[in-house]
């Protein structure tokens, strides 16, 4: 697989580094079918990026808003530390020198994830279980900070329990608070 | 001064093109003088991480806990907003691939910072403000998850405001949560 090629190699030497001709190596295919497909590097790593969660972030439906978040979780610890973590860790200090790229991971991933915790906050408002508004409120924002903040920061374990650990002593009782009615 | 060279060059250029030259030449110096005090790029960077802000974590000590916080939580933003902030994210995507750097993060400003609000969380238990442990566990991550992922990952606003809004609606909820007497 190209991806899945061109995700290693962003993971091992970066964006600088990469080279049409090293995705091709990589990959096992001929230069030409890179270039018939992304005209320069840039495309390459923007139509990478752009597409990066789509399938991972599909959203749960458990029916309660703990089981969604549960899943949603287990499934953001599965993405950030496999390949896609390590590319994306990778890429992150050249972003803000390349608009094209920030661009790419706005629409791309960072959107997915949020349109998947948009719809599972949605459907509680609809239970009764949280307020209006959540999903965009700093209580919101606590669904991932801490995870990203071991991923990118401080490099400290992330794995199911962690995650387990975020939600049962930060997430949920702060949605409590929020007027909820979580069971 | 050579540090705030180091820091503007790390974040213009990134780990991976920074020059011994170019220190020299961005700090006004001699080379002489940048090869006196350190012998590799390595050793230099190194040196500029460990020491990254021993002074801007400063303790407050305002008599509560929810002014410390507030006053820790202003500072972490005028750093991350700041010179310092840049060079960091420039520096991420090269952490993992030496371990020099990455050492270097968490004796420095990782520890500098933990240890900070640690000062903090320890004066809390003893007026009572919270129970013991609060300092090592998710709760504690708090404090600077939400400030981080804006920072390293989604790239929107981050202000004293925006810093003001996560203690009051996400950090002090929690800590009255955890069995504590906050005013």
């Amino acid at each position: 697989m190209i991806r899945a090629a061109i995700l290693r190699l962003l993971a091992d030497v970066g964006y600088g580094a990469l080279t049409m001709d090293a995705v091709a190596s990589e990959a096992g295919v001929g230069k030409a079918t890179i270039y018939r497909r992304w005209r320069t590097k840039q495309d390459l790593v923007v139509d990478t990026i752009s597409d990066l969660n789509r399938a991972e972030a599909a959203t749960p439906d458990t029916g309660s808003l703990e089981g969604d978040l549960r899943a949603m979780l287990h499934s953001f610890v599965a993405v950030i530390t496999g390949p896609t973590g390590a590319a994306t860790l990778s890429l992150l200090s050249t972003v803000p020198h390349h608009p094209a790229l920030a661009e790419a991971f706005r629409s791309g991933p960072i959107a997915v994830w949020q349109q998947a915790f948009g719809e599972i906050f949605d459907r509680a408002e609809q239970r009764g279980e949280v307020p209006p508004g959540v999903a965009g409120s700093v209580i919101g924002e606590t669904t991932s900070a801490l995870l990203v903040q071991r991923w990118l920061l401080t490099g400290r374990r992330i794995d199911q329990a962690y995650a387990d650990e975020v939600l049962d002593n930060v997430v949920l009782p702060l949605l409590r608070g929020a007027g909820s009615s979580i069971a």
